[in-house]
């Protein structure tokens, strides 16, 4: 469309578009965890607000409900984890697709680093035994280390 | 100017104006959110750092406003709930901005989420009875799946 | 190479990589926030989740090592306080980077920003009197909201 037509051809790019795709499964994978928050609150009665259990009655009966749980303790740190780590991921992944990596080296650093978040999660809300979760956080990591360095070697000006 | 003539006209697109204009209100208002919680922490007097407390006085006085209070609490948890929703709208939305979309329908995106937003920061600092929370929450999230679909269909490359 | 070609020329722009190597250097920052929460995890012997401790022996003994430990806490105020700061810079930032800026005036927002934060994070850690804390928490603040000004003034589309 002619809408198109003026916008530079990042989509045209196949790292972009890589980085585009990623970007979006991980964003969208940390999304899920408010809905898992939202399932552990409401199967483990355990909320934060007053407002939120209202539902359950008198508010003498529905204090008993504004308790923190184990199982939604535990998502929220995940959640928090993600947030952590997939923000890095968003800026440095976009300033390295804008950096002119081969499409398959970037491809690899995408790929992995969509890999490791969604064992971290797995390893995390299970829970897995450590090294699992410790691991899967590194590999993640090392991914964004190495993107960083990638942009600093090309487009380094202080 | 010179300088501007060598960037790539994202600002000339329409839809990626909007973009930037909704991502920087929806960003300001989420950074009002650490004045509104230095405000409580303030008038509460509910600090979590001793540095913080110096000012009231010696150290035996000053430690007893080392402590959580209910609305300060209540304006961090909006704070993190800012940071899990805007997070991703930030990332998908500006995906969705490079991704062609009709400019009235990219407007009414941002325009919900924006609005949403807003409504949910409303409901969590009144509060507002449930589910108007939720249900500001629910639209905010919907409106970042439907561009996360948009990305996805139009750059998918995995 | 050819891979290059096809991308918009963002990274020959001097203000962008400017951004480019300011964001990535912010957020490797803030990456390292979680490195000093694991050391002090591990030398404090204070964990969050009982896989964790698992290495400490039995069940009964490991148990003791699940508990909130000040300094812990702190840097994960600090890690946190850089969330909501620094996804305010990502994102206002790279606008303000395509909305054409002076480049000195450019570098002089990135470079204050970057000093005002890592300042901040020196004096949450060690930690400093106030207002130390304070003052550098508020000088990156400002210059958020200057980039913000910018960016409202050049793309503006409601």
């Amino acid at each position: 469309s002619g809408e198109m037509a003026k916008l530079p051809p990042l989509l045209d790019n196949e790292a972009f578009r890589a980085y585009a795709t990623y970007a979006t499964i991980v964003l969208l994978k940390m999304m899920l965890m408010s809905l898992v928050t939202a399932y552990f609150r409401i199967t483990r009665k355990a909320f934060a607000n007053p407002e939120d259990t209202a539902s359950f009655g008198k508010a003498e009966n529905a204090k008993k409900y504004l308790r923190t749980d184990p199982d939604v303790e535990r998502v929220r740190r995940g959640h928090l984890n993600d947030l952590e780590n997939i923000v890095p991921f968003l800026g440095i992944g976009l300033l390295y697709a804008l950096s002119g990596p081969e499409l398959s080296t970037a491809l690899l650093h995408f790929r992995i680093f969509a890999g490791a978040r969604t064992l971290h999660t797995f390893a995390y809300l299970i829970p897995l035994p450590q090294p699992s979760r410790g691991l899967s956080w590194a590999v993640g990591y090392s991914v964004t280390i190495s993107m960083a360095y990638k942009v600093l070697k090309t487009a380094l000006y202080l």
